[in-house]
């Protein structure tokens, strides 16, 4: 080996390939073994110092020692109740990247041949770290049917991680929701697979940019999570089992892997579930044979927190399990034990030295791309407009279930508004999962917005009623006086995500005790789907005033709320700190509500499951309930209304007119919908196939066109399809001509 | 060819095959379709004479006259609401013979080769007929865990079918329990597979006999139903979509199948639903390469009503329907209009002549095989000890689910019982689904069997309370009063499966629109598992009085009933219709209650699904619910207490010593659970694998040993077991030393 040679990886202008092949070949096995375990917390790695300053702690010391380096590092920026990061502790947005710099010269001095740590951060609704901008939750984003707008979230965020000296962001983005029970329904973009996919895709194009060899400075490789399956867990049960097989896990729960894998995502992060018995980190049929050898992906597999050493359940040991996952093709661990004995693994022969060089390749290769081992020109500015990026996707997102009689948006007849609820003055139950605390003062509740954009002279009164949880009546009689005092109550109920110190952890770092408020989010699933005895007995006893009232619902999932007497039902999901800006925009009609449905609404619990693209069975209903939704999927209502002509078929394209027929400006949502007359295999009642935001002035009429592509069906396939404002209503809605899918289709 | 072989298929010491090929050699091809074809409904077959013999119809000339003879007739015996067929107009036991030598011997004149009709006829719980015994149904028969039993009253049921000229019994079989929401949960053994197995086992054997060229003239065929993974369907709706993977079906759904194909079943019908995508009546891979090209099973497999037509939805239309099924593997069609068209699907080559002969030999090796084309010598009469079996399971069924303060059986202290509620008075909603009408006077509910069999000085005081559904709870008062002068309140609550007149049906021929009071049963699945205001009412009202309480439910399947304050609870699910003296000899203490659970109990719909036999995930349950049924499978109490000592693992024997250690003779049914601990899949916290009763006199120690078999797990795999009397109670016992499965071992 020549000289030259000897530095070879270290030539920024050098293909990535040749450089990892270089740098791999001078590696111990220690080494190899060390670029697959991202063990410490990253909170764990530094400690403030009096003078506002970071040092850097024994276990920082002890971890790059312990394998000459360090392969990755988890949450470095994260900030919440778990890792005990607040404002008084934790890296913000003027200093993370000097945090980040400390870290990263000492992992560089450690490592014999000078390999960086990925810094790896939650990103799964923006940046979970302090001064990161909080979006709306995957469900909201689902909500906007705007893939567009998140791309430029997404965009947003990747730059705040950068600008902070974070690398790769974990993004929630392909678990399907099916089953409204399950706490983290919040971060699906919904129940249908056309839609989810058009947001992973968004959100890897925003975050890493397009695909290139290089990462732009401002751009973050994402790790898609989880892969696969896992919104199909039996009950809404976290990380219980998946009995689906094969065509179920492909036409509902792998489009959107799938369609994030095509826009060139760096890594996906393998489910804790099983999937009809194998778990899918020990899954190399799922992490090998399709995601690698059929889609051609050459990107990283990170295990979720612990799912490695989950897999001595059935191997016996860690060491076993780690084996069992690197052959599966896993390549980065993240908390586990398992793949610290890889080392040892290789010697006795459970598994092969190239199959751990492949995987160390992996790691490598996405830091050469994010140039990790070059430097860069210039530093990443903290960007601006977060706020109004953020508010814009709340805005998006507000759907209006039910608005009886017109009563929304308020007329000049009201003069006198009762905000009344647990969500209504406060936005620290806005945001979901997965969110760091917030600076005080940040974000809008509904009355903030409603005080500040409404018009002069409207009276605003106010009281809560009752809290989130618990059966506290207490409160209620000042809020029904509100309401009856009133022209119109604006009723603000929901759940929380929010995380406090008191939500307790098991040894495996799940929550399992929560003394929080939580109804929602990770590890807080929810059978009955219940807000709860005092909301319930707010909502009914406020709707027995008499008094018009809208229930503005703050949620991560669907929840079976008594609201049969309210006039008007809204619906924002989790809106973000400023949510309550957009929701106060809708309902005083500076902004049309522009959301529809990204999950079906059930009746009840005792109905699940619920989504709108079932089998095409002769299904009839139960005796005691409907086999319907309360609302279906894709609904959602605007001050306008719309009228749909009949959709054509002309070549490879449906088009449809659209006619807004009421006395506002308004913006239709057209679905299509693709229905199977002629198929292999049983076909779903319905299967949406594209979308298509039109606005339309009073009056005005306009073709929206759908071009086919790849969402086609099989060859020799016959469908037909509609166009329609909502799933149920394209069940009535006039199809197209049959059209027999040709030869040529991919799928 | 020589004259002497021109009549090979008549020579009845020919063998079956040969007889066989012989006869299809010289049909044509119209006749062959003819066979493949079960059309016409029995009760359409027939009509009394004034004189009251029986005539034949023009619909029976007619379809005989289409195909030239008569593949198969579907209920020529069938009474019910739907055939219309009652004691005024069908045959009874002393008739059913003649009206179906009646109807063969026109069958046999029509056909130009002379060959017979098979007739088949609906035996889910005894022989769906006019003074058919009717059995338990398969809930209650699961809750004996007594196979042996079952296996009388089987071959009782297959007796009573040949006297009256029946062949083929339609048997529910293979559907697993694992959603209490379906309205067939009642035609299913329980939730286990393991369970469920013997039971199929036991009723293969109790029918058919010991595997034989020809049947014994006292035994029938069966067709196990449904197969597959009709327990599975989503939500518990009937006939839905299964979405299993192929593990979940081979584990939890194929079991019970397997082990009656094993058992030597001679039929087994296609089920409704669809697995992942593949509709079963067109399911090549589940008919013909796992049943019979995996399991070498070598007999007929029907279709279930109109499930083929059903098969238009994807192929366009009824002939390919047809031709899908049978190159799928479907034999013999039931009422569908696609097998009728297969002469001209032969000729335009959708299917191959070859494919329909395999069909054609399957079903004459039926009748062969029946000695349909033999005289056999003598005729079997009616069997006596109808009720006697049937008054046995429902004994064996009854489940003691609590018993507080040990209230039952009653005491010398109790003088007066109030025996209350809408199951209390009548038998006629003790049978559940497929049931023929009863004769006026047949069958005992809890108020007879206590008037017959309490000690004379027992003051038994009765009220209906109200109806079993509705919200009428004028009645609940009188019901109150009589409760609160007892010393007992006995409230017998429940479902019902009984169909009546009223009773409408769609196209298809499935019950849709019920006007009747069922509240299970085919069709009527129930979303929310509650009995209804009224009873629900009822049990509150009497619960208040203070007087205590026992409740027994009548039920198809577990309902979440609000009998918290009840001190007793028991089930006999559909004990039939002696089940009131079985129940009454349990509460009197004249017969001990032995019965044990085939399925969890939910505390909710929310919770669902429940059954033991869960991926061992570390799921920690819903944030408003248990994770925990609230009684487990397996569980009944007795009226005495056994103490069950550590298991030992010696040898291919399990081993663990039983001790009564209460006052009273009693029987345990011990359950041997296995726990996998080293396996290459995600493995289940518990496996039934077998299960002994044990009867003990008060201090009486007994060894129960339990030799471990073919229920083994594969090569490798390392496994515990546990002895208990529950499922809930094997989590907590002491396991066995750890056993690693044998390189032999079958799976």
């Amino acid at each position: 080996m020549s000289a030259a040679d000897a530095r070879r990886y270290r030539d920024p202008t050098a293909p990535v390939d040749t450089r990892v092949r270089d740098l791999l070949s001078r590696m111990t096995l220690r080494e190899k073994v060390g670029q697959l375990n991202q063990r410490m917390y990253g909170w764990d790695a530094y400690r403030r110092t009096p003078d506002g300053g970071f040092e850097l702690t024994d276990a920082l010391y002890a971890e790059t020692d312990r394998f000459e380096g360090l392969g990755a590092l988890y949450g470095l920026q994260r900030a919440d109740a778990w890792s005990g990061v607040d404002h008084t502790n934790g890296p913000g947005a003027e200093d993370g990247a000097a945090l980040a710099e400390l870290v990263q010269r000492h992992v560089v001095e450690r490592s014999r041949l000078g390999i960086p740590a990925l810094f790896v951060e939650e990103v799964p609704h923006g940046h979970m770290a302090l001064d990161g901008t909080v979006l709306p939750v995957n469900l909201a984003v689902g909500a906007t049917w705007d893939p567009g707008l998140y791309e430029r979230a997404a965009a947003h965020a990747a730059a705040e991680l950068r600008s902070r000296g974070g690398h790769v962001a974990l993004v929630s983005a392909l678990d399907i929701a099916r089953d409204p029970r399950w706490g983290r329904t919040e971060e699906c973009f919904g129940e249908d697979p056309y839609l989810a996919a058009r947001f992973t895709e968004a959100v890897v194009r925003g975050m890493q940019g397009p695909p290139a060899e290089y990462f732009a400075a401002d751009k973050a490789p994402v790790v898609l999570k989880h892969f696969a399956g896992q919104g199909a867990t039996v009950g809404g049960r976290n990380s219980a089992e998946s009995e689906l097989g094969p065509r179920e896990l492909h036409e509902i729960h792998l489009p959107a892997a799938r369609a994030g894998v095509r826009a060139g995502a760096a890594a996906v992060m393998a489910a804790y579930n099983e999937v009809d018995g194998m778990p899918c980190s020990g899954n190399r049929e799922l992490l090998t044979e399709l995601l690698r050898e059929r889609w051609g992906f050459e990107g990283l597999v990170m295990a979720d927190g612990l799912a490695v050493d989950r897999l001595a359940r059935i191997t016996g040991d860690k060491m076993s399990a780690g084996a069992l996952a690197l052959g599966a093709g896993v390549d980065l661990s993240l908390w586990d034990e398992g793949f610290t004995h890889l080392e040892e693994a290789v010697e006795r022969g459970l598994v092969s030295e190239e199959a751990l060089d492949t995987a160390v390749a992996r790691v490598l290769r996405l830091k050469f791309r994010l140039g990790l081992f070059d430097q860069r020109d210039g530093t990443v500015p903290f960007p601006a407009q977060g706020r109004e990026l953020s508010t814009a996707v709340a805005r998006g997102a507000v759907t209006l279930l039910r608005n009886d009689g017109g009563i929304l948006p308020l007329t000049a007849s009201v003069s006198r508004v009762a905000v009344l609820g647990p969500q209504s003055a406060t936005a620290a139950h806005q945001s979901g999962d997965y969110t760091a605390p917030q600076r005080p003062g940040t974000g809008a509740s509904l009355l903030d917005g409603l005080r500040r954009l409404a018009p002069p002279g409207l009276d605003i009164r106010h009281a809560p009623g009752c809290a989130l949880t618990g059966d506290d009546l207490s409160g209620i009689p000042e809020a029904v006086a509100a309401a009856a005092a009133s022209d119109l109550a604006v009723l603000v109920l929901g759940g929380s995500s929010a995380r406090t110190p008191g939500t307790q952890f098991d040894a495996n770092g799940a929550a399992r005790t929560v003394v929080s408020e939580m109804t929602c989010g990770e590890g807080v699933d929810l059978a009955g789907l219940r807000l709860g005895t005092a909301q319930n007995a707010l909502l009914e006893a406020v709707v027995a005033t008499g008094t018009p009232t809208a229930v503005v619902l703050v949620q991560g999932r669907p929840h079976v709320v008594p609201a049969a007497g309210a006039a008007a039902l809204l619906t924002a999901w989790y809106p973000g700190p400023w949510g309550g800006d957009a929701l106060a925009e809708v309902l005083l009609g500076l902004a049309e509500p522009v959301g529809r449905l990204p999950v079906s609404v059930p009746r009840s619990a005792a109905q699940l499951p619920v989504y709108y693209n079932h089998k095409d069975t002769e299904y009839g209903g139960y005796a005691d309930e409907d086999a319907e939704p309360l609302y279906p999927f894709g609904h959602g209502l605007s001050y306008t209304s719309f009228a749909y002509g009949p959709p054509r078929l002309s070549g490879h394209t449906v088009e449809a007119d659209i006619t807004n027929t009421g006395e506002r400006q308004g913006r239709s949502v057209a679905q299509l919908y693709l229905r199977r007359l002629r198929t292999p295999v049983w076909p779903r009642t319905l299967e949406l196939c594209g979308f298509r935001a039109v606005d339309l002035a009073p009056g005005e009429t306009r073709t929206v066109a759908f071009p086919l592509g790849a969402e086609l069906p099989g060859r020799g396939t016959v469908v037909e399809f509609r166009v329609a404002q909502s799933a149920r209503a394209a069940l009535a809605a006039v199809p197209t001509q049959s059209f027999t899918a040709p030869d040529e289709t991919p799928l």
